[in-house]
């Protein structure tokens, strides 16, 4: 049962559920494709508009990308101040063709609302605004102290944002950071994630002669690229699915016991997870714990291989030159910088005459603890708005810019998806159940709420 | 010096040098691709007459492919016979827009002719031909029995050669067999070839899920087929470049004593041949000697691997599927399908989850003794030829249908390749120079003389 303060608000949620809706029909209408920078500067007007009119300071504060969307309430002194972060781009909504509705033409069906950015993001941070705004209508004033931080490169790798922050220090101090991102865990339940992985990409590229040759008349005499890079790769992970690049491993933070009981009491369907996708078997090692691997271990993906030819029948062909793209997820307290360094000297060592390609950074990982401060209001606020118990998952599997509140603010971040997990996000039919939609309104109110039963810290 | 019976033969050719040139030129302007089925009825047709009229009883013989070209004269009783092969069609021509001038307008430059099959095969069997012809015009006979035997699907993989002669061996019955074909040995010295290495080709093809992941959400669950296909690889031949496949080199025949001397003897610019290809090295493994590598052998070559994403920037995918191809090349006396077997054997121990596929079923290897009867006769229509001894290459380096002479017809067969090691077959601008053009007719001429000075056998 919601407190006092909090029913009303949920009420003012539930009655306004069609115009909430309607409001989030006309956001969606306007595309925002950070990749091809189209419509980014109008939604970034119209979010000033919309968080000015609601009662937010609000600035459109310009990078040398994609500007970000500051929103700030700072009239709860003693109460603690959260950074909410999410991103006002969308993915490109590529292959058009496969979508059924169009992606910037919002469409009901079947309970879900369907349309490029419904559920990555602006469906999720359009949610936590109007909680805002709910609060600030039903009491006139919010709980705690707000900053919204809203960013346009996300889909592009988040180039910025680092940077952004830590020139911004004091513009963002707060207590802590929430990003309501994702999709929920796939059982469908509520979700509260405390970390994710870091990522590292590079490609390896070799080359040895000027020319394709005759597998015949040059075959044991001329060296081959593929075998080359098949060599060395086989020198990185071994059959047993272990990385076995030197010191790679050296920094991983093992799990603690919160992160161990929280991941066993992680729903897993594995027949239905296999089934889904067609697998006849996990990757190896066989007998390490699903979320484990997804959680605590870092991986190393070959993304691609290429190199000659690939066409029908055969073609005996010596080809001199292949690639191969791979990337890392890094765990807790991985370093991109200090792995792609391991990786270069295992590739000097094993392989010289390869060429090891780095294009960018890399994104560091991010880990907030269980036994942290604000888990409890988090989860009471899951509870106020759900019903339920969220899952905890110690780590996100995939990666976010989370390590620029953790690393360069120094405060927790927590991730709270509102989206279904099958939100379809980066692909054709991208969507989120109006559930969804309406708890996530509800969760971040809650959240606010929350919030404000506590004092500032320190 | 030539003997009383070559002498005015040689003679002939050499007043008949701008005739025979145009000849071949004329010859060379009718396209017969047989990949395309262009003009090789029509070729066909054409050598059947110009044979007929030479004074060879000739027949277009039709298989379910190509019609096979057979032309005889056996009017020389207790003389040896010898099988010339050759083949009438010839490769596309594309990439048209490399070429200098028309494949199908023959242009001499710089003392060479350019021609879509003027090296491979036209102008060496044309030369053939001529040396037929001559020693006709001259003597009216021919010292001693000839079946010359051309084919119309070589460039295609000789896919009824095998049937053709298995099925005709009284026909094609003979003393050895004899194929002008492929370029001399790099040096330019004119060459012998004892043998040709043989091929199996095949796929490895691994699919995992059902469609690719992100490399987020599922690396370190899902199972990555260019890892298993790159571990797979790294158990079939190791980084000192020996196969490890087991059996494979169970039946391989070492060289003779001959065969070692013969190499030996063979030119090598190591540095220069490095150079051309832009090699820092040769592949492993580095202490076996260079030509060993070319002619006792087997090579595994990766053709192509393909998987996964191979665009610019990164995209932490993780792919679903990937497809390798390889090629075998064998040696005497390794047998296709036993190869194969050995392969998918290996696959099924080491990979189950990989689908092993063979779509032909490759050409066996072909192997003469260097200490065969016909060897001094060649050498000394080579000396009579060119003035100069002729290098013995115990086994070519690529791949030719000389098996079904050797292992089905039961008779010695020899390669005396007349085109210029730089003839670009099977590329733009193939070509070959008039000397070399010239200097065939010479070695045919003189091959069928020094034949003739020996009795039939048995």
């Amino acid at each position: 049962m919601a407190s006092p303060d909090l029913a009303p608000v949920f009420d003012h949620i539930e009655a306004n559920r069609s115009v909430f809706l309607d409001r989030l029909i006309a956001y969606l209408r306007h595309p925002s494709i950070s990749a091809e920078n189209i419509g980014i500067a109008e939604v970034g007007a119209l979010l000033v508009e919309m968080l000015t009119e609601i009662g937010l300071e609000t600035s459109l504060v310009p990078t040398t990308g994609h500007p970000m969307v500051v929103a700030r309430w700072e009239k709860a002194p003693g109460k603690p101040t959260v950074l909410l972060y999410g991103h006002y781009d969308v993915q490109p909504p590529d292959p058009l063709d496969k979508w059924v509705s169009p992606p910037f033409e919002p469409t009901i069906r079947d309970g879900r609302l369907y349309a490029r950015g419904v559920g990555d993001n602006k469906g999720q941070h359009f949610a936590q605004i109007l909680a805002i705004e709910s609060h600030l209508r039903v009491h006139g004033e919010l709980p705690c102290n707000v900053i919204l931080l809203l960013e346009g490169e996300e889909e592009i790798g988040s180039p910025r944002i680092a940077g952004f922050v830590r020139a911004n220090q004091e513009l963002l101090k707060a207590d802590l950071a929430v990003t309501a991102d994702g999709p929920r865990h796939a059982s469908g339940a509520p979700t509260i994630k405390f970390g994710s992985r870091g990522v590292v990409s590079f490609d390896l590229r070799c080359r040895h002669a000027s020319r394709d040759v005759h597998s015949g008349n040059f075959g044991g005499v001329v060296p081959n690229p593929i075998w080359t890079l098949v060599h060395l790769l086989a020198t990185m992970k071994n059959e047993a699915g272990e990385i076995t690049i030197a010191g790679l491993h050296d920094d991983v933070e093992p799990p603690t016991a919160e992160d161990i009981e929280a991941i066993e009491r992680l729903p897993l369907d594995l027949e239905g997870f296999k089934q889904g996708l067609g697998l006849k078997r996990l990757d190896a090692p066989a007998d390490r714990p699903f979320y484990d691997r997804l959680c605590f271990q870092p991986t190393l993906t070959i993304n691609g291989f290429h190199g000659g030819y690939g066409g029908p029948g055969t073609k005996t062909v010596l080809p001199n030159e292949a690639l191969v793209k791979c990337d890392i997820r890094l765990v807790e307290a991985q370093d991109p910088q200090d792995i792609l360094d391991k990786v270069r000297a295992h590739v000097e060592k094993h392989a010289p005459e390869v060429e090891f390609i780095v294009e960018e950074t890399g994104m560091q990982p991010s880990k907030t603890q269980i036994a942290s401060r604000y888990t409890a209001p988090l989860r009471r606020a899951f509870v106020a708005a759900h019903g339920e118990e969220p899952l905890l998952i110690p780590a996100g599997f995939g990666s976010l810019p989370n390590y620029v509140f953790t690393k360069i603010l120094g405060i927790p971040a927590y991730v709270t998806p509102y989206a279904n997990h099958d939100e379809a996000n980066h692909a054709p039919n991208e969507n989120m159940t109006l559930d969804c939609f309406q708890s996530g309104i509800r969760t971040g109110a809650a959240l606010l709420h929350e919030l404000g039963q506590l004092k500032r810290e320190g």
